[in-house]
C-alpha cells in the first residue's frame, strides 16, 4: 500500500467505485434495541455498557460497510463524552477499520497555534511508539481548524507528510451560519474561506506533499450546502482532495457534492454520517427490512452510492 | 461558591490581588531531572512512566501556584498524546485543581456545528453523571473555536450556563500568522476577529449569561500579542472576561496585556505558561535558587505579579 495518503484515496475510490465515506457519529440513545437490549450494554448512563454499546455497534457498521466505501470518517467529539474509555474507543476503531482495509479519517477539527499545534499532530499524525500503546494506530488522515492561519496548519502538515497521513483543513463549514464569518468579503474581493483555501492549497501544493497520482495528502474540508460559494475551488486547486460533509442528513444534494469531483471520480470524499448508520430509523428501510438493522444500513448505502453515481452521470 | 463563572472569577481575582493566570502545557522532556530521574518515571518512551512524571510535575506546580493565581490553564494538547492515559491524566489534574481552590480552564480549542458541538459541549462542560465517572469534574471553564459562527458558539455557551460553566470564544490569536485570516477588513470596515467578537458579545450579554457582579459566563480570548489592534475590544464588551495568552514567552509585555483589566483589576485573566512552569530552565532563577526547582516557580509567579501589579498602576 502507498504511503502516501493521496495516492491511497485515489486507490481505494477507483476500487470501490465511489467517492462516498461513512461518518461514524454514534450516540448511546439511538442505537439499535438489538444492541441496547443485552444485559451487558443496556445501561445508558453506566460508562462501561454505553462504550461496550457504542463500540459492538460501530464495529458492525465498519463491517457492513467496509466492502462498500473507500474511508470512514470518526466523529471524535462522539467518544470525548465517555473520557478515557471514550478515547480508548475511537483508537480500537481505529485499528477495525484499518484492518477492514478503509482508509481512517479522525475528524478532529484541532486547531491551535506553535506548540500546542504541534502537540495535536504528535497526538493525532504519529502511530505512538511509546511501550504500553504500539498496538494503537493513529487514523490516516485528521480534519483540523485553520483559523489561525499557516502557523496553525504548517505543524499538522509536516507531521502528516512525515509520517505518510494526511489533513483536512476546514475552509468552509455546511452550517448556514458559518456564512456570518467565512463568507465576508475582504479588502482585495476574497471571502474569508477563500483565503483559508489559499493559504491552505500553498501548503498542500509543496512539491514534498504531492503523490504519484498527482494528489496532495493536504486537503480541504467544504460543505457541500453551499455549493454556489465554492464550485470554483475545484478547478483552483486541481492537486487537493476535498472531504465534502453535509449530504443527507444535512440537506446537501448528491449534485452538490460531486461538484468537487473530477471526471474519472477521484478528488472528493463525499461523507453521509446519520442518513446511513440510523438508516434503519427510517420508514423505507423498516417497511422493506423490519428490524433488521444491518440491512437498512446496507441498503442505505447502495441507495447513497446510486445517487451519486447518477449525480456523476449527469455531471460530466 | 458562587455558581456563576463570571462572579466566581471576580471573587477568584480579588482574593488572589492579581490577573495572573498559570498555564499548564507540560512536556516530558523539559521536567526537572528530580522527577525523571526517580526509577518509576525515567522512561520518557514508556506510557506509565511518562504519564506518571508529568501527573507528578503537574499536581506539584498546582500546590506551588494555588495560593497565589486565581486560576490555572490545562492545556489538554499536552495530554492527548497519551491518549486515553493522558485523558484521564488530564482530569485528575482537574480535580487536584479544583480541591486547591481553583478556576481550571480546560485549554482545548473545540469548534464544530450542530451536533457535534452539542457533543463537544457535553462532554467538555459537564460533570460526568455515568456510573463509573462520578468522581469526575470537567474544567469550570473552556475555550472553544467559534470560527463556525454562532451555531458553533451557542451550544457550548447553553451547557456552560446550565452547568454554571464558562466559554472563552477564541477571537484573537496570539500568533503573527493569524492576522492573515483575523484581521482582515470585511466590507462595512469590520475585521473578522472584531465579527467573531460580535457574534460571541451577542451571546455573552443576554440576560441569563450575567451574574451579579455584571459579568458574563461567555468570555473572550485575545491574545496579548496584538494590543492596537484589540484595545477597543474591552471598552466595547463591558461585561466580558478576557483570556489573554501571549504574556511572557510568546513576547506580550505586562502593559500590553493589562489593557484588558479595568481600573479595578477585573475582567481579564492573564495567562502565562512555559515562562512560569520551566521557570527553573532560567539562569537567573538557578543563580539564586540552584536546582531547587519549585522555588524557581514560586519566584516566577511572584516576579510576573509583581510585574503585572506595577503596569496595572502606571495604566490607571
Amino acid at each position: 500500500m502507498s504511503n502516501h495518503f493521496g495516492d491511497r484515496l485515489v486507490d481505494a475510490v477507483k476500487s470501490k467505485r465511489t467517492p462516498l465515506i461513512v461518518g461514524l457519529d454514534p450516540v448511546y440513545s439511538r442505537l439499535p434495541s438489538a444492541i441496547t437490549s443485552r444485559q451487558d450494554m443496556n445501561d445508558e448512563f453506566d460508562v462501561d455498557s454505553a462504550v461496550d454499546a457504542i463500540f459492538d455497534f460501530s464495529t458492525q457498521v465498519l463491517r457492513i460497510v467496509a466492502p462498500m466505501v473507500p474511508a470512514v470518517k470518526i466523529n471524535i467529539a462522539f467518544f470525548e463524552k465517555y473520557l478515557s474509555q471514550g478515547i480508548e474507543t475511537y483508537y480500537s476503531l481505529i485499528s477495525e477499520a484499518n484492518e477492514l482495509g478503509l482508509e481512517v479519517i479522525g475528524d478532529v477539527k484541532r486547531g491551535d497555534i506553535g506548540h500546542t499545534a504541534e502537540a495535536y499532530a504528535a497526538a493525532h499524525l504519529e502511530n505512538p511508539e511509546l511501550t504500553g500503546l504500539e498496538d494503537t494506530l493513529a487514523p490516516d488522515a485528521i480534519t483540523i481548524n485553520g483559523f489561525a492561519g499557516a502557523e496553525s496548519i504548517e505543524p499538522f502538515a509536516e507531521k502528516a507528510t512525515k509520517n505518510g497521513k494526511g489533513v483536512f483543513v476546514w475552509v468552509r463549514a455546511s452550517n448556514p451560519g458559518a456564512a456570518a464569518i467565512q463568507d465576508c468579503v475582504c479588502e482585495g474581493g476574497q471571502k474569508v474561506y477563500e483565503k483559508i483555501a489559499a493559504i491552505t492549497g500553498d501548503i498542500a501544493n509543496k512539491p514534498e506533499n504531492i503523490g504519484k497520482a498527482g494528489y496532495s495528502n493536504i486537503g480541504m474540508v467544504v460543505g457541500g450546502t453551499s455549493p454556489d460559494e465554492t464550485s470554483e475551488l475545484r478547478k483552483k486547486y486541481e492537486k487537493v482532495w476535498f472531504l465534502v460533509p453535509g449530504y443527507g442528513s444535512q440537506g446537501a444534494s448528491a449534485a452538490d457534492c460531486i461538484r468537487f469531483c473530477k471526471k474519472d471520480g477521484s478528488g472528493a470524499l463525499i461523507n453521509a454520517s446519520r442518513s446511513i448508520i440510523y438508516a434503519y430509523e427510517e420508514q423505507k428501510y423498516k417497511d422493506q427490512f423490519g428490524d433488521n438493522w444491518k440491512k437498512c444500513i446496507e441498503q442505505a448505502v447502495i441507495d447513497a452510492k446510486l445517487d451519486i453515481a447518477k449525480a456523476v452521470q449527469d455531471a460530466f
